[in-house]
């Protein structure tokens, strides 16, 4: 099977892909009798460039690293935004990861319905469809009878949504629990460490953690737009982050952090959906909570992350992940493309 | 869709599996379109019972609890033993889950080969099979194209092979660690508790986490089974559990635990499977190691489980699982019936 992608965004998570993509052409190929040619590229202020004999992936790289534009690979027509390129390129699939407004999860919204719409099979790494248009979307994609996954919007590459789709089947999931953002879980390791919060944010920075601005990951929203995701898809909820019970780590001291771990505790920032009972339904929050030592949780530690998840059957099942980079997230979308490929996204019923 | 199960063996784990077949009903039919008859159960000491038209769950449940035999519920020639069952019992799927020689994987191993030579797909919470034969079933099952899958083998119902089948896709897993033993990690935890090994074991025993003879959990030979299962369906390896490396617990003591702790380590049974860089081979071993108290396996108490996977594109990915109980190992088998009647074992390429 030979395959084409369309990349939208040539950023950290798309330049991670192609180097994947490069090194992984021979394990494709040989076992999963699988060849990939990029036909597509679009970029924010690098321009755009469409070849439908495939790209060359290691000049795109050497191009956009040398801060120039892609357009001298460019075959055809000019193309002038990155609707034109999805409606342009042929491809298979659509691989967006893109900036988007965390508020609204514009354009990638707009991108994704394109791409679904055109017939393409969609992966995307951007939390903001997922958070604003899950429904929308994932009904577009049946009617299409396209593929739409998104693995590396929560925890980079780790199985988060994958467990969902083909380990939580014919369960009632009561709760998921989660640490799901690297800056305010440094900053919390920090704390504990005496180190006061001003400094944890120039630290995490400095390590490419923090973005330049932290007030989105500081305040919880980061935090609420990804438990939205896992509440919409995984208990079937139909929350925005704006929905979401959410307090930040902006009030929380080294004093507290210490006196926490005095007493056998951490203070984390706490992912959290829940169903009612009574109802069924999930309300959601973001909040600094006391876990116990003995809670997994808790030893989250520095830039790692975790979810657990609690249902009928299992009764507290806890993923884990460490060590993360642009490569984790690129291989989740890489894994994501396989098993749309494989028909993973029918799954519905016999 | 209507499914045939045939149960080989009755005990704890099949009688969780009937209670949760019943509880299910609803959402097995609503949400998936499935619908479910027992048609044939088989036992150690409890006789055998077939119903083409599907046996009374309820009553069978009663007559095995109030220890009572089967052979009421029986319709046709009389079963002499379970292979006969296997031959005579109109199924689609047979789940596995009889009592097995652990150091020889027997007669479980002859109970999958006759399910699959019958054209059955098979689903078992045995380790023996898979750690004696897994190759050889694995040929079978392709052959007739039929699924045999087995994610109650380690760790309950926690997703672990499910993982290694559907997310860890074209990647080279260099490294799985695991703490897979709940008696063993019981008694290390008392240590720690300052509780001395003969109490511990009486201790594990009375929560029913022990066995009477308890050696086979504290010589690590339970946790070399694992391994060796994990490093061949995951690492592609072709170990029996006699080539793991094995040391028991038999020799820690309350204040080795206690130091350990002291210098914040914790002594945990580490069952190991490494890939060898130079020559690809896989070595596995069990034996109890110092874990800092930031490694997440460290934090694993009592009678949860955990694994990690090392791959080269996602370095640190643990599963943890708390809480388990009879319930959960049927529930994997109930995912693996799920899975195989969705397709799920065809997915070697494209």
């Amino acid at each position: 099977m030979h395959i084409k992608l369309a990349l939208l965004g040539f950023g950290n998570v798309h330049r991670a892909l192609a180097r994947l993509l490069l090194r992984k052409t021979d394990v494709l190929r040989d076992e999963y009798n699988l060849t990939i040619s990029v036909t597509g590229i679009a970029t924010h202020s690098r321009g755009f460039a469409i070849d439908p004999a495939g790209l060359d992936l290691v000049r795109a790289l050497e191009l956009v690293e040398a801060g120039q534009k892609l357009d001298a690979l460019h075959q055809g027509e000019p193309v002038r935004d990155t609707l034109a390129l999805i409606a342009a390129c042929p491809a298979d699939l659509v691989m967006e990861a893109t900036w988007l407004d965390p508020r609204s999860g514009q354009p990638a919204i707009d991108y994704v319905r394109a791409a679904l719409q055109a017939g393409r099979h969609v992966v995307t790494a951007n939390k903001g469809p997922v958070a604003y248009a899950y429904r929308d979307l994932l009904a577009l994609a049946k009617a299409q009878d396209r593929g739409f996954f998104f693995e590396s919007t929560v925890m980079d590459g780790a199985p988060v949504l994958g467990i969902g789709r083909e380990a939580l089947l014919a369960t009632d999931v009561k709760r998921i629990r989660g640490i799901l953002n690297s800056t305010t879980n440094y900053v919390l390791t920090c704390l504990e460490r005496g180190i006061d919060f001003e400094d944890a944010i120039i630290q995490a920075q400095e390590i490419g953690v923090a973005e330049a601005d932290p007030a989105t990951d500081l305040e919880g929203w980061d935090s609420a737009v990804k438990i939205t995701v896992l509440a919409n898809v995984i208990m079937g909820a139909d929350l925005r982050p704006s929905d979401v019970d959410r307090t930040g780590i902006m009030a929380t001291s080294v004093q507290e952090a210490q006196a926490a771990v005095q007493a056998g505790e951490r203070i984390k920032l706490v992912c959290e959906a829940v169903r009612d009972d009574a109802t069924g339904m999930v309300r959601a929050s973001v909040r600094p909570m006391r876990l116990p030592f003995a809670d997994p949780l808790s030893q989250v530690q520095q830039t790692s992350s975790a979810v657990t998840f609690e249902t009928d059957t299992l009764h507290h099942l806890t993923l884990v992940e460490g060590d993360t980079d642009p490569t984790t997230t690129a291989y989740g979308m890489l894994v994501d493309m396989i098993n749309i490929l494989r028909g993973r996204y029918r799954y519905e019923s016999f």
